[in-house]
């Protein structure tokens, strides 16, 4: 039994402790320095964003073997703890017994103080004893319970979606092939592969979304959200693309684009409030790193969760940035697709804050949206972030059975792969509307990362799948 | 706006609830009733077990309308909570003005009153609609958020851990291949498919666990878990077998086998406790449904929620069995794994009660257990429940670099493709141990299920991936 007897670093340097009595500690040491009758320990535990300080003293058995230790290596104290002497933490521990339990060498890949992200890509099994990767992964977890905290207190039940699946939500195509067939020995019929043979009697691929299921589930459990992961295989090698992320999808029943809006930006602000509150040593760490590059993301998350919301439609929003003068490298008119650049110049430069935009053009968003009287829009949204652009897109779905059918067939969609997705149309269909959120994106923007894959632990993307 | 405008029935029948105002439901139908002045419409909106009743007046406009619908149909009440004269439910409503907002039709799949389970499997995107699936699916949901509470309240990290994946952890084998290639000009290299045009630049397949990602992680942050979809491509077509599944690892540093006992029975209780105290009436709605079968599904799992885990060695285990004079169709012996029929008779016949099971051979074992001084075992555990066997397996991870090398030069594992899990070994290596649980197998055992395929949305078996 040796985890009741560990005390987690979180605890001691906790503000509400102060309970100044001999406990034990664990972790890794971050630096030692040496000096004359006593050596001082900084040591990580993983528990929390800071370190820890022992002070060994000379008296200590071990105390030239702890020393001399280097980074990185694994170490036990038991001591009493104390008011700290120097600035900063309020308590550290006077050591009564070292245990040295594996030492690192020279060899160890995180020598260096200042490692650059790339470097750390390659050693992803090391990154998180890193204090950016900690606080980064431990802010990806406190996002991803903030989500479930989120959506269970307003009556969402969770539902994992499948992964392996013979649909394609988008009609995207971008996607990868699951199979069991030997790929040396592939069965034909009449000269063409004859997936009646492999695993599932059938051609599957890796899911890109789960709203489909969801809208299944939405019609009977009333509230619900996928929180799970999808897959692209584009061949894109851009610091925003995988070709493996988690996408958080709830769909609502009774519920339209207005509820979505409302929802959405909740959401939103509860990330942001959830990291600000339980990562908050983490968002100061990553504050000060941001700093250096001239940026301030606490401030910039702060007035997100503290501003309004605003709500244009897309058909206004086109008309304030060609009205804006503003120069762009891609054109904006009505009947074309957004770029990043003209939604951030409606977050940064125009509105100064979070947008919703609504009601895009019908043939830039897909068959399952709810259709507008005017036949040229459809009640979609997406939510934009100064800084980052769209966060969240949804849409209120297309309840009419007819209307969906008939813009099935304008889109030429073969229809015999989804019969049970219509028969939600044709027994007891209901108004209901949903969003998707990727999770590496929400990342990205709270933690102030630039590169998608240093917000995942081990990121797949284009020739890279290692560990 | 819709969504804020509608009360949910969960809200209603909830034993705070005591306010008789006017309110707007909304839902689908379950029965309706037509009596001479008044009809009575039961009705479902899937925030919760129990049906809410309504009594629709002849003065309603609608009455003709509203008498006459169908199951499944979606409708929306807008009336005056009262007092309910019968018994069963406190509130029921007078409703002042109703809307149907789609009327079902006899091709109503869900017709009948009693749908077999295997008919139900056919019509898996309708199922939700039952009120056992509904129970079921909201019990899942319960279990999942309990899961991150759990793990949360205890300081550990959640992490995603990749699905695809070039490493087989368990070296099982039975995985499914992913790739871009195009199965009908696939590239060769001296006869050979040449992996490296594929996607990945290698052969790449479904992840079967978390476990090595997660020890990557526990490294870091001391303690973690993960929680995500696992995969094998056995041909196995058994009332226990998916092709995916999900699965929840956690993994903790400066942890041996006693630590992971402690916290698997503990966690084990915890999700029975959620399961009783969230989900009241669909537990109590699914003991009735066990006890027309002849079992006591809330007694059962209240036992084990309130007993403590009798701990014994597979040796031990092994003379018990062998001592018992009972009947069983495999043998057993020492060095032969443990059969269910074995595991049932621990927990159903000799202790009457939950039972962890240490200490297993070590070549009925993964490579990377904790050998212990005998030699011959290593220190794995299987968590046994009365009633179904094994619902968790652990181990605490062998930490010592040499003693891992050799093992798995005894095995002739391939070496290279693990080199970074290795690494945790030679850097800060530190004793640690996890155990993984199939929230499968949990659901099963909870709502008292037999079927697997039964406590997932949408099943993955061989030939079947339909929606």
């Amino acid at each position: 039994m040796i985890f009741n007897e560990i005390t987690p670093i979180r605890h001691i340097l906790s503000p509400d402790f102060a309970d100044y009595k001999i406990v034990t500690v664990a972790g890794w040491v971050r630096s030692v320095r040496k000096g004359k009758q006593f050596s001082f320990v900084a040591m990580n535990d993983g528990t929390t964003q800071e370190n820890f300080q022992i002070v060994v003293d000379q008296k200590v058995s071990n105390y030239e073997e702890v020393s001399s230790l280097l980074l990185g290596s694994s170490v036990q104290f038991k001591g009493q703890l104390v008011k700290s002497q120097g600035k900063g933490q309020a308590v550290e521990m006077q050591a009564m017994e070292a245990k040295v339990i594996c030492r690192t060498t020279e060899e160890y890949p995180l020598q260096k103080k200042s490692t650059s992200y790339e470097y750390l890509r390659e050693v992803a099994h090391l990154r998180p004893r890193t204090q950016t990767f900690g606080a980064v992964f431990r802010l990806r977890s406190i996002l991803s319970f903030a989500t479930h905290e989120f959506f269970t207190k307003r009556g969402f039940y969770y539902l994992n979606s499948p992964i392996i699946t013979a649909v394609d939500a988008e009609g995207a195509g971008e996607m990868f092939n699951v199979t069991t067939l030997d790929l040396n020995k592939l069965p034909t019929t009449e000269g063409r592969i004859d997936y009646s043979k492999d695993y599932f009697g059938k051609k599957t691929n890796l899911t890109v979304s789960g709203q489909l299921a969801g809208e299944c589930f939405a019609m009977g459990l009333g509230k619900v959200y996928t929180f799970g992961p999808t897959f692209r295989s584009e061949n894109s090698n851009t610091a925003r693309h995988l070709a493996e992320f988690w996408m958080i999808e709830p769909e609502v029943s009774f519920a339209d684009l207005d509820d979505m809006a409302d929802l959405g930006s909740a959401y939103v602000k509860y990330l942001i409030t959830a990291a600000l509150t339980h990562g908050q040593k983490e968002m100061e760490f990553l504050d000060k790193l941001a700093k250096e590059q001239g940026e301030n993301l606490l401030s910039n998350l702060e007035l997100v969760r503290d501003r309004e919301f605003v709500r244009i439609t897309y058909t206004d929003a086109v008309e304030i940035i060609k009205k804006s003068g503003a120069k762009f490298e891609y054109p904006c008119d009505w009947g074309l697709e957004l770029q990043t650049e003209h939604e951030k110049y409606l977050t940064d430069v125009h509105f100064k804050g979070p947008v919703i935009v609504t009601d895009y053009p019908k043939h830039c968003k897909a068959f399952y949206m709810k259709q507008n009287p005017d036949g040229k829009t459809v009640r979609a949204m997406d939510i934009l972030v100064p800084g980052v652009g769209e966060i969240i897109g949804g849409s209120q779905r297309e309840d009419d059975f007819q209307k969906l059918m008939t813009r099935v067939d304008e889109l030429k969609m073969n229809k015999e792969a989804l019969w049970w997705y219509f028969d939600l149309r044709r027994f007891g269909s209901v108004p209901h509307a949903g969003f998707g959120l990727g999770l590496e994106r929400a990342v990205m923007y709270i933690t102030g990362m630039k590169n998608i894959r240093d917000v995942i632990p081990f990121p797949r993307t284009p020739k890279s799948a290692d560990f």
